[in-house]
């Protein structure tokens, strides 16, 4: 006899299970949530997720999520066509929008270089990368990828690539500033990150 | 703008985080992992729900979940028919089940007498409960509610209720042993702890 009083049950918390993070007592806790909501609710429940599957794709330019050709990103008049924020996955470019300091264009890798998981230069977005830099008029590319070993791998290759293209007009290649994080107290801050932000150090402006 | 680039994202990340405890950015992660699936697994995944809210129900006798008439509990021949432990939900069954130690039947009540958040007697399957021992004949009665005031509440109601039915031959009520922690859901304690509060129960006295 199965652990589960249904194998449909079993099934469902299967499933439930499959998600990244969820062990088999949340999925259990899920599931019987959704059998206590109306048919008509798990449907839309369900749906949402097959319809989300079938009609959404990255964008032709910039490998964000979107429902049509172009991301609304991309599509905006509003927004600064010369700078791309290359970033390594979409929620990655939420956490910026969020903040409402920047008004370019993103590059989504989906993905850093990551010798250890066999993740190469030709396994994320960076060929696309470099064929909108030759394609548009980039004045500024900001590297916005993680400050791990392979965020940095990421940077310093995407810097070398971008060297070598030898572009007509080759835009600026920055990097988000690394420093102590805001409302952070020295004491506890690491003494990379510490170093770094005597290194980087930038003028005082009241 | 919304802050989703897909409006069908967006929906896709409201319905992950209607489950109980999901966050938005757990929402977004999920919904993002389903992405990265094929469409044939995120079709699996929705219709494990909608089958299982469309196919499955209470069991006729102990009110545990199944997708036949009784649930594969009340079918054993190989259960003692005359011991009925009552339970909060379903976890709580699928918890003692899996600490071996329990060969009896259930009862599932659905929740605990909570005057706090308007739960009542009768929202509950204590009159059912009260049916089957009139109709059924139980020697024991054991009853396994979580060792809070709605848990300790439920168990004097019980007691009291079987008292007042005069039934031809009144079964024995037995509590499980205070070995599970005051305040601690049954779901989530461990398996010797709760193995031994079912074999270690004691007679109920109020």
């Amino acid at each position: 006899m199965s652990e589960y009083p249904s194998i449909l049950l079993e099934n469902a918390v299967n499933q439930m299970a499959s998600l990244p993070g969820v062990g088999r007592k949340t999925a259990l806790r899920h599931v019987l949530h959704l059998l206590r909501c109306s048919e008509q609710e798990v449907d839309q429940f369900s749906e949402a997720f097959t319809r989300l599957r079938k009609e959404v794709h990255y964008c032709r330019r910039c490998h964000n999520i979107t429902d049509q050709d172009l991301c609304p990103i991309c599509q905006s008049p509003r927004r600064d066509q010369r700078t791309i924020c290359v970033v390594e996955n979409i929620q990655d470019v939420l956490s910026i929008e969020n903040t409402g300091q920047y008004n370019g264009l993103y590059h989504v890798l989906g993905g850093v270089i990551s010798p250890m998981d066999s993740i190469g230069p030709k396994d994320i977005e960076i060929d696309s990368l470099v064929a909108r830099l030759s394609a548009e008029e980039i004045e500024e590319v900001i590297l916005a990828l993680p400050t791990t070993m392979e965020g940095d791998t990421t940077n310093f290759y995407i810097y070398r690539r971008i060297q070598n293209a030898e572009l007509a007009n080759p835009p600026r290649v920055s990097q988000i500033a690394r420093g102590v994080a805001v409302g952070n107290e020295l004491e506890y801050t690491d003494e990379i990150t510490l170093g770094r932000s005597i290194v980087n150090r930038v003028e005082f402006k009241s």
